[in-house]
């Protein structure tokens, strides 16, 4: 028998599976299971028709470099449209920063390959989004947690820990935020807090990582675009590297996303994709591009709104009738997730056995916080099923807390 | 002004640009340029009828997943094919051993992200593929040369070199290989040696890493298929991790490959990718099975098997015409490579501006040893040209190497 072990490297001792992606093993093995597990865009409000003309022209062989290889930058005219598409978002990007990747995963990794050294320091907030921690994980680095507020980050617990840091002789290389309808939070920073977080990276010599996913999916009875101006548009400093995605607003299917980086860092991190997948999908990034030209991606925005808007409200609702008083949650603005908290003495990892038995999934908070803290929250994706699977599931949800709060009390009196 | 020199990691200190991707930037510069620089295969062969139809299936709507996330490992009915794909190739596979990848360069870095630490050696033929390389050398491995002969690897300079290495108590992680008409030098590796080469890893206590991209592209005239068995086949030890690609014989476009691997290595691996890229595109691996279901795949491969031997002829042909006696080949039995050795005292990167200058490229011979030698050989690319442009290219090539000896000639004279 072959010993595995002494060939694997050091990095390959500390990669770990995501919690999201067990959820996903749960699921493909259960019947009747209400997942709120992964953040899944919903399938059926995909622009299928339009996505199928599109492929039809793409396809008829008349430019064969559709189905080529491509430029490890990606697709021009695409890197061009997101320069544009930035450009509506009040950020002066360029065709020299843009970098189409393989997903958004793909551009965490890249960032955290070029930017990482084991040991350096990335600041991430508490809690964060499970693949940016696996990727800077993976990379050997040091994570390091801040708390939040309700308008984002904790400025005063930024610099004392970054302080601290120095202190102890630890490189600090920067923070990592999702400032729009974090994952898994829901929380929107505000719009001063932006401000200051770009005067806060100046001040401290470091580098701000902007995840931006769900900035176009803002719910507009209660958020308006405004409020989702990237930190990316005042970076007066260039100090920002700002990742986007086509995922969630047209289809994960496609694996197409970009990053918009300083120039010196955008050539590192095309360096670094070169030895990682040469370049990402031609035909993907094609589709893309044309749904973008022909205005697909901008006319379906509202209905993508309206839709997870609908579905917020379903899970809102459904967990107010059910559970009110029992679980808080702060209703979320925009994108896929609400954040739960379970009631005291109640942790999501214990649950989640009883939940999974009524028919009902999530992903455990403590997967979201580097610092091993939040038993007490869950993340319940409300994007991918019907509402009425919404209300099914957070019936069974309720019953599971009834279950174990019932339990729990049964236990204490014993 | 930020600098970003500090903010860099080591690793991206260190990386570079590929010199086959450099020439990917010149063509795109230049007007009327015969390329014989990257390995594209050839646009028109691509099925493009049946592609059209497939994706009209697939995009219907019928089956939203189709433009969901999936799974990291792949899309299960796909990796049933390769399994399958493999078995008729000889190796015995299973569907805990497979990872289908964002092109093989993406299982390239996988294998040098679980396997490699800074200073671990990779042992490479001289020459080897660049895209390896360049994938090792991102995780700060050592990469050590070994020589060929003519029905490949020399076993006795292998043994000779971990010898050696180990005596400097060096950790040999494996051997990376390609026995099919390796890019660059277009060598098939002898039946007799691969057997040799497995008994070689087992007694030495070494992983193999074997590349099989061109294995289905042999040439009828002059090679037949059970020349091109794979080592994995006779892989009694659980030593090899074999990898393939889709890329050559259905399209490089739809970033379809696959790693199989032992199965502890195939869930490092799995680990790896998650954090690298979540999963491969969805769209696109169905494509790809879809043509594989319908049996698009090997209807298709006796047509490449020809359409790539006429082109293989063209390129021999007209350097048998123009170059003969001055530049010697061997005749490549399949794959998309002729590699050839200049005349002495000629550099090939110092023929390749005078080359540019007549409207020709290619990649120097180089890029491809990691030793630093083989300045005298460049690798011509056949693959992609009509056979009319590889005999315009061939003889602008001719007259740079006229240009060049008449111009050493004469300053040796002056």
């Amino acid at each position: 028998m072959t010993n595995y072990d002494k060939f694997f490297s050091h990095a390959a001792g500390f990669m770990r599976e995501s919690a999201i992606r067990q959820m996903g093993a749960v699921l493909a093995a259960a019947k009747d299971m209400v997942s709120f597990a992964p953040g899944y865009p919903a399938e059926d409000v995909f622009p299928w028709q339009a996505f199928g003309e599109i492929a039809k022209g793409l396809l008829g062989g008349a430019d064969g470099s559709v189905l080529q290889y491509g430029p490890t930058r990606g697709y021009k005219p695409l890197r061009e449209a997101v320069v544009e598409l930035m450009r509506s978002r009040a950020i002066a990007s360029s065709l020299e920063r843009v970098v189409i990747t393989t997903g958004s995963q793909q551009g965490l990794d890249l960032v955290g390959r070029v930017l990482l050294d084991p040991g350096d320091v990335a600041l991430l907030e508490l809690p964060s989004y499970t693949g940016a921690i696996s990727a800077f994980r993976n990379v050997g680095a040091s994570m390091v947690g801040i708390r939040q507020q309700a308008d984002g980050i904790d400025l005063d617990h930024l610099d004392e820990t970054v302080a601290r840091l120095r202190r102890e002789q630890r490189r600090v290389k920067f923070l990592y935020l999702v400032p729009n309808f974090q994952n898994p939070s829901g929380l929107l920073i505000g719009l001063e807090k932006r401000q200051r977080v770009v005067e806060w990276a100046e001040r401290q010599d470091v580098l701000i990582v902007e995840d931006d996913p769900y900035g176009d999916l803002y719910f507009p009875d209660v958020s308006r675009v405004e409020e989702t101006r990237p930190i990316a548009a005042d970076d007066r400093h260039n100090r920002v590297i700002y990742l986007s995605s086509f995922s969630k607003t047209l289809a994960p299917g496609w694996r197409v996303a970009w990053i918009s980086a300083p120039e010196p860092v955008a050539a590192k991190i095309e360096l670094a994709k070169q030895a990682e997948d040469l370049c990402s999908g031609g035909f993907d990034q094609r589709v893309v591009y044309e749904a973008w030209r022909q205005g697909i991606l901008a006319g379906h925005l509202p209905d993508l709104r309206a839709h997870y808007q609908r579905k917020r409200d379903a899970m809102s609702g459904a967990l107010s009738r059910t559970l009110a008083g029992r679980v808080t949650w702060d209703p979320p603005r925009g994108g896929f997730f609400l954040w739960v908290r379970l009631p005291d003495g109640l942790n999501a990892a214990q649950l989640l056995p009883v939940a999974r038995a009524h028919g009902v999934i999530y992903v455990v908070g403590s997967a979201f916080f580097v610092d091993g803290s939040g038993p007490e929250y869950m993340r319940l994706s409300f994007s991918a099923p019907p509402p009425d699977r919404i209300e099914a599931g957070v019936t069974r949800l309720a019953a599971a807390v009834s279950e174990m709060t019932s339990g729990v009390t049964s236990s204490v009196s014993r």
